[in-house]
């Protein structure tokens, strides 16, 4: 290629410790994470991630090698890789040629309730589920997320479901025993909780949305704690068709920061712009 | 357990012709797809699917036991099985100790087109991402589904992504070449079709629905083709926060279908039940 990147070979001690990345221990040994394609190394060059290096492979495209010299030019140590080394390190065999190492970023609480939306994920089990669910949290307007137990956002496939967002998405992960810590918090700091249940809530689209609003979100399995519950103010319910059981969780989420959002515009527009 | 099932051993020709079904080949040539896991499980039995055979695990639930004889006594055969060999064989690794084989229901495209809104996919690669937006437009109330390329809906993540849907609700598999067809058939249906974008379409919020309406959805890379885009009345983008570029396409559908049922049921609400 020409590109003047070192190239690794197939047996780098390198290569060892990028595999590390694809399980909790070593994630949480190293601090470090894994980035893989085009999209989210992108949005990790553009959030000002600190990248500890990155690999691209040899016959990438052009696009991977562009953000490989822009990764280069910033000081981060580029390396070069056959393709097929690399596609057999790329834990979601979608890596379109491009690998990175990050430091998985640190955030205060109150960073992450800053604004006036912030999400609650209790025990979202599915790496692909959570990735998908903060990913669109972001584009809805939400300040932050919580994650209570379930899957780590650092989790390759929830990386790549995230596209971004698990780091340009302010985000907190806690133990489901500082639930009540974090309980406190959110009241102090104004926020109502609302929870999203399959059944027996309020149909979404009667309800009144707070004006500062923590939404929680259940696992797949066992949905929403009792102690959330308890503290929330509202409980809603997406009215389904007929018979039909429940939404996907990540759907379901969709469908009701949309309509969060929706009601957002739609008071932005009655009061006039710039209000 | 003394359910009475017969017991498979792991080298029983019949766990050869399951493993089969993991590929489009194996699904073509049997007209067969796999079924996996209590939930969907359920579903099938519910919809009166037709089950050829169904295998369950020594020490599975009493749900998965009890499922198990429900379908004995309608007729299906229904064998016993170590759990770590059915486990092996279950593709998406969920099967809760139950796997099961049926026919893959043929519908007519007439069928499809019963409804007032019927959803198109165009090229939606990921089978999670098929069977989740099926999952959510069976909920939404939608009549049917097309599938134009993209993922089979019979794959096995795709099925169980789309819990029970990928069978309950009318869909039908074109390839490409046949667009102009459906694009003709959906005008002569009355459908009024209107385009998923990520970008450039009217605010989604501001749009007008048709009263008949087939909603497009692209695939993951290429969105919406060409001839769908000349075709359609309307093209929609969701308005999203800042610098985010897009969501994910079952995410899209999910904020899309209800839109739609919001105002469906808003509309029905303002004329008083009954009308």
């Amino acid at each position: 290629m020409g590109s003047g990147f070192p190239i690794l070979g197939r047996h780098s001690p390198r290569l060892k410790r990028l595999r590390e990345l694809d399980t909790p221990a070593g994630r949480s040994k190293s601090g470090c994470f894994l980035l893989e394609g085009v999209r989210v190394m992108a949005e990790a060059l553009q959030a000002g991630l600190d990248l500890d290096w990155l690999l691209v492979a040899r016959g990438a495209s052009e696009e991977a090698f562009d953000l490989a010299g822009r990764a280069a030019r910033t000081g981060v140590e580029v390396g070069l890789l056959e393709a097929e080394v690399l596609e057999r390190l790329a834990p979601t065999r979608t890596s379109q040629g491009l690998l990175g190492v990050a430091r998985i970023p640190g955030t205060e609480l109150e960073h992450v309730l800053r604004g006036d939306l912030v999400v609650l994920l209790e025990g979202v089990q599915d790496p692909g589920n959570t990735g998908t669910l903060l990913r669109t949290a972001r584009a809805a307007g939400a300040g932050g997320a919580v994650l209570v137990g379930g899957a780590d956002p650092f989790n390759p496939r929830a990386v790549r479901a995230a596209s971004g967002a698990a780091f340009r998405l302010p985000l907190i992960r806690l133990e489901p025993r500082q639930a009540p810590m974090l309980l406190q918090a959110l009241a102090q700091a104004g926020f109502d909780l609302a929870c999203a249940e399959a059944h027996g809530g309020q149909d979404l689209y009667q309800a009144s949305f707070p004006k500062r609003m923590a939404l929680v979100l259940g696992g797949e399995v066992r949905g929403v704690s009792e102690a959330c519950r308890r503290a929330a103010v509202a409980r809603w319910t997406i009215p389904l068709e007929g018979d039909c059981e429940s939404l996907n969780v990540a759907a379901a989420a969709a469908v009701i920061l949309f309509e969060a959002r929706r009601r957002r515009l739609h008071a932005a527009g009655m009061e006039g712009p710039g209000t």
